[in-house]
C-alpha cells in the first residue's frame, strides 16, 4: 500500500495522457481537484491487485461522456462518488475498494477522488490500460463481470441505477442516452465484483505505469533528452513517425469525436505520409493504403519537443509530433477481448496484428 | 371492490379512447392482452380510492413513449410489471396496490395487467383523468408525490431505476432518453406513495367513468342514437362542432406527434371552421383566430356515426367527426396544476378559461 502525494499527480496526469491515445478527456481539472483534496488533508491509498482480499467488494468508477464535453462543461467532481454511493444504497452494502475504469486522460484522476471521499483504497490498475470510447470495452466486463447494477449520476443530484441489462452493450446504450440528457457528462459506477474476480480481470499496475511514463517525460524535459525515447524506455514499443500534422478532419457525432489526421515525416522520416484515424481515441495508422497499426495497440501522439500528449480534440495543423506505438496489455489481445476492442469493433474490416 | 370482467373491456377501451383526447396510444393490443389474461383465469380486482388503507404502499404504472410507436412496435405486455417489480426489489418492499398513470388509450389497460400479474388490487382512478404527453403531468407528482425512485423496463429485460432526481421534469427527461434508447416504448413505475396521499392526489373513479362512457357509446350504436350526445350525458360538457376534417399537419419530433387539423362545420354548423392543435393529445381549439378551448379541458374527436374515438395519429382528411369538449377534473384546475398542465405548459401564451 502506498499513498499518492502531490508530486505524483503531474506525472500520473502526463502518463495517463500518453496512455489515453488521444482520448480520455481533459485531465487538468481532475488534477487540480485531487491536488486540492490532498492539500486539504485528503488521503488516496493505493493497493496493488495482489493486496485485494478475495472476498472484498469492489466497484469500477469513471467519468462518462464525450471527451470534448470535458473541456466545455466543467464537472463538479463528485459525480462518480455519487454514482458509487447510489450503488451502495441500492445494494445495501458498502464497497471495500475502488477499481479504475480506464487509465486514460481525466479518468486517471477521477477514481482518486472517489477513493479519498469514500475513505477506501484505490486499486493500482484499470480496465483498459489505455482509453477506449465505450464502457463495454473494460476488461472487467469483457471477462464476465456484471454490467448491472450500474449507476450514473450528474452534478445536479440526479442518480440512475441500471438494475438489469441484457449485456454490457445495452448498459453502454442506456447509460450513454442518460448521460447525453444529463448534459454530456456523468459519473459512472459499474462492474461490482469480488476481489478474486478483480485480480483476474484488472490490467495491473497501470497507475504506477502512468506515473513512471509521466516522470520519464518530465525528466527528459529537464535534461533536454528525447521525451518519446524516454516513454518507450518505460512502456516498450517504438517511435512510428516523427513529423508534422498537415490535415485534421474532426466531427462530433452521437457523443463521439470522429475523424482523422494526416502527418508528413520530418528529418529521417521525410517523404513518408501517414493517416491516423480516431474515434475519441486513435484507432489506426494507415500508410501506403494499408493499416499498419490498429487497436488495441496504443497509438500515442505527443509533442516532439516536450513529450506532452496531444488529444484528438487538441491536435492542430502544423503541430510537430512523434507518433509512438506502444504494446497493449495481454488481457486485450485474447480472442474474447479482440471481439470487443479489436479493429472490427471499430468498424474496420481487419484482423489485429501486434505492431510491436 | 369489484372484479373486471370481459364485458367491461370493450367499454373501458372506448371510454379511455374518448378520455385520451387524441393521445394515449393504441388500446387494442392492451385490450387483447387483458382479455387473454381474464380468459386464462387472471383476476383484476378494482378498489375505490376510499377503500385504500392509509398505510398501504402504492405505485403508479403506465407505458411510456410516443403513441405512434405503440402502433408500430408491439409491446410485450410485461414491461410495466417488470418496472414495478424492479422498484420492489430496489426498495426491499412489496406494493399493496397499483394506481394508474393515465386513463387514456393504451394506458387504461396496462395497469390491469400489472395488478393481475402481481396479484394486488387496482385503484379506480388515475393521475390525469385523460391523457397528457409527459410524466410530470400526473396529479400524484403535481401534488407533491416523489418522482424518484422510478423504474423503467423494456421488453428485453433491461431495467433502470432512477433513484434520485431534482424534480419530476428531470425524471421525464432521463426516463424519456432511456425510453427512446429502448426503442421508443418502456414500462414506467413511479410516484411510490402511501394510501393517505393516494386518496388526496388521485383523480377518482375514472376507470368507472371510462367504462360508462364506452358503454354509452356502444348502447348508442345499438339503438342508433347519437353517440356524441350519449358521451355528454355521462361526462358533461358539450358538442363543440360537427364537421369534417379538411386538413391535417402532423410531424413526429423528439418522441412527440405534433401538428394540427382543420375542420369545417356540417349541418347546423356549416360556415364554421376550426383548428385543433395537438401535441400527442389535442391541446387547443382555435376559432376566429381565438383559442376558445385549451388544456386541461378535454378536446375529444370522435367519429360522428359510431362514436369511435379518433387519435391524432389516425385522423384523416375527409373524416366526419364530432368535436366534444368535456370538463376536466377539479384537481387539474388549481393554480399548482395549471402551471404543469395549463396552456402555458404547452407553449401557448394564454390563460386557462373553463370551456364548460
Amino acid at each position: 500500500m502506498w499513498q499518492v502525494v502531490e508530486a505524483d499527480l503531474m506525472p500520473i496526469s502526463i502518463g495517463a495522457g500518453v496512455l489515453g491515445t488521444g482520448g480520455g478527456g481533459n485531465p487538468y481539472l481532475g488534477y487540480l481537484r485531487v491536488r486540492e483534496l490532498l492539500r486539504s488533508g485528503g488521503t488516496v491509498c493505493v493497493i496493488d491487485p495482489e493486496e485485494v482480499g478475495d472476498d472484498d467488494l469492489l466497484v469500477v468508477v469513471g467519468g462518462m461522456g464525450s471527451p470534448m464535453v470535458s473541456y466545455e462543461k466543467l464537472a463538479r467532481g463528485n459525480e462518480e462518488t455519487a454514482a458509487a454511493q447510489a450503488l451502495e444504497r441500492h445494494l445495501g452494502r458498502t464497497f471495500d475498494a475502488i477499481a479504475p475504469f480506464e487509465m486514460g486522460g481525466g479518468n486517471s484522476m477521477v477514481p482518486m477522488i472517489v477513493a479519498a471521499t469514500m475513505g477506501i483504497p484505490l486499486v493500482n490498475g484499470d480496465g483498459m490500460g489505455r482509453a477506449f470510447p465505450e464502457l463495454q470495452m473494460i476488461t472487467y466486463l469483457i471477462y464476465g463481470g456484471a454490467p448491472a447494477p450500474a449507476a450514473i449520476a450528474d452534478e445536479r443530484g440526479n442518480h440512475v441505477v441500471i438494475t438489469e441489462v441484457l449485456d454490457a452493450a445495452w448498459l453502454e446504450r442506456i447509460a450513454r442516452a442518460a448521460t447525453i440528457e444529463m448534459g454530456g457528462h456523468a459519473g459512472l459506477a459499474t462492474a461490482v465484483m469480488d476481489g478474486a474476480f478483480c485480480k483476474r480481470s484488472i490490467i495491473p499496475h497501470t497507475l504506477e505505469l502512468a506515473r513512471s511514463i509521466g516522470q520519464a517525460v518530465l525528466d527528459a524535459r529537464e535534461h533536454k533528452h528525447d521525451p518519446g525515447a524516454a516513454i518507450i524506455d518505460i512502456a516498450g514499443g517504438r517511435q512510428y513517425l516523427r513529423g508534422k500534422v498537415t490535415d485534421v478532419h474532426r466531427e462530433t457525432t452521437a457523443g463521439f469525436a470522429r475523424g482523422h489526421m494526416t502527418l508528413e515525416g520530418l528529418g529521417t522520416h521525410v517523404g513518408r505520409s501517414i493517416r491516423v484515424d480516431f474515434q475519441n481515441e486513435n484507432v489506426a495508422i494507415w500508410e501506403d493504403e494499408r493499416a499498419t497499426v490498429t487497436v488495441p495497440d496504443l497509438i500515442c501522439v505527443i509533442a516532439t519537443d516536450t513529450g506532452e500528449p496531444i488529444t484528438t480534440e487538441m491536435i492542430r495543423f502544423g503541430s510537430r509530433v512523434d507518433v509512438l506505438v506502444l504494446p497493449c496489455p495481454a488481457l486485450l489481445t485474447t480472442e474474447r477481448a479482440l471481439a470487443v476492442v479489436g479493429p472490427r469493433a471499430f468498424g474496420m474490416e481487419l484482423d489485429y496484428t501486434p505492431a510491436c
